[in-house]
């Protein structure tokens, strides 16, 4: 299955009437995996209707409220709930105290592990890989610590040409390792090359989260060809000097880092509390890059083209 | 104006689809006073069109995050808006250390001062005064250090009986003495008590809030007489034993708390998500002691009688 992303926030520093702070869930593989959690995303969890059961990784790319002040009431609940199954949460390194700190006092006591991966900001990084994706975090330009996270599916098994296993009788015994790209060795002794048994996979596709950062043309390496991009647009063009005096960029920025790192898609979000209409933030970043579509709570993107708005259960 | 308690959260353990997690406002003179603050409680904030300006005050009655996660995102909103003036907490220790660190790592440079008051479990404590109100601080019996709390109106000048001042020629410039209490010295030497001076103002109205706790009738001796009484009801009684498992009460033993202490007015709240349907709770309480309410989001009471719906804003 095609991976996808729901948009659970959108907000920026603080929660509006309309817009939540930060997070995204990434489906991927068998896996669900979730990127920043701001404060109240397990109730816009349970307003989409998507079980934090199965929720393995947990991405925080910095500490600033509105992207992990969600975390704690969410691992609370998952502890209420009898979860069982290890959490991976991958952040800033300090997260890990003050999540240890929290559950002290608390009294809980977790009957599930939870395995902490540091971030670091002053360099790409591979994270993790398993059987769905292959984690790599990079650094933004931020006001304090931060990273970006690009999330790739793990490679995929190589096709059987069928007529070809028939006109060699190969042994299904052998498909496993052929599957993997080997070769196959034939009892007269000739050596098949593994391209006249298998047909290419479906290509790995990729997702690139960048928030929130100012405007950093480093990014494009980090984030290059990848299928769809999230960027932060804090701001439109016209506050651009208030958006590098934050650290933060604007829908043409994100728009130009798309452009120069010749992504598929892009989704900005992070959008400031003063834009009650975000429809011109939109035309502002499709007059760069055309195919641009705004991170609006409850929507669901499919890497890397169509959009669905989710049933609010 | 008669105080007043607006209802933010009334949830248990983890917010559901319809209530979220503790909170309360409590408007006192001229102050506005929190307790708990459960996550999402800025967004109940908006939605009930309660402005966090003026509000000053902010008490948390333990570590369980049903009842704080939601105070370090109200404190960096409050701190993105740009307040000045001092924030009074007042929690147990290790909350300042928890705060503290999120402030730290978050690189906020807070433009307001927090004063911090730890609270004791051990014993009823006297905490602070000011020209609205007086907070004691009491134990609760949970699971971690808990603490209820009873928050006094101060008490109020004496009325000036214009009578008596004509009858005696007694000068302006000794109402604000006479006011306090104070005896009047005549040219002549008699002193005239105050009592023939004045009326007496009206009755200092106050407020007491239990939440978590077992069924513990040493409540009853802090509690006594006030006008309202917020008492946890996290059960009803067919759940008694698992009440009293998990340190936590039902609507029947809250009420007969309410009734021992001879309060005004109860109001019940902290409901487990196992309950959609409230009004068996209620009649449950309201067996033992008939003027009960149910804490629903987004009512106010009057101390002690009046409940009026607030507009969604």
């Amino acid at each position: 299955m095609n991976p996808e992303i729901y948009i659970l926030g959108s907000s920026s520093a603080t929660p509006t009437r309309e817009r939540h702070p930060s997070s995204q869930i990434l489906k991927i593989g068998s896996e669900k995996i979730m990127i920043d959690c701001g404060e109240g995303t397990q109730s816009q969890l349970i307003k989409f209707g998507i079980r934090h059961t199965g929720l393995d990784y947990i991405l925080i790319s910095h500490l600033h409220g509105d992207h992990y002040f969600g975390l704690i009431g969410l691992i609370s609940t998952m502890s209420l709930m009898g979860r069982k199954q290890v959490l991976h949460i991958i952040g800033p390194p300090p997260l890990k105290q003050i999540l240890d700190l929290q559950i002290l006092h608390s009294g809980m006591t977790l009957k599930f592990e939870i395995i902490f991966y540091p971030t670091n900001p002053g360099r790409q990084e591979f994270v993790l890989s398993n059987q769905s994706f292959e984690l790599t975090s990079f650094p933004l330009k931020h006001r304090i610590h931060c990273t970006g996270f690009l999330i790739r599916e793990s490679k995929k098994e190589r096709h059987i040409n069928m007529e070809a296993i028939q006109q060699y009788k190969i042994p299904v015994a052998s498909f496993k390792g052929i599957k993997r790209g080997e070769n196959f060795v034939l009892p007269s002794g000739e050596e098949l090359d593994n391209a006249l048994l298998t047909f290419d996979p479906e290509p790995c596709r990729s997702y690139a989260y960048c928030s929130d950062t100012i405007f950093d043309t480093d990014i494009v390496a980090y984030v290059k060809g990848v299928n769809t991009l999230y960027h932060e647009s804090t701001y439109m063009k016209n506050n651009q000097e208030r958006a590098t005096l934050y650290f933060h960029s604007t829908a043409e920025q994100a728009a130009t880092i798309a452009k120069m790192a010749k992504v598929g898609h892009l989704i900005i979000g992070h959008f400031s509390s003063r834009y009650d209409h975000l429809q011109p933030m939109l035309e502002e970043a499709r007059e760069v890059f055309p195919n641009t579509d705004l991170a609006e709570e409850g929507e669901k993107f499919m890497l890397s083209v169509t959009k669905e708005v989710l049933v609010h259960s």
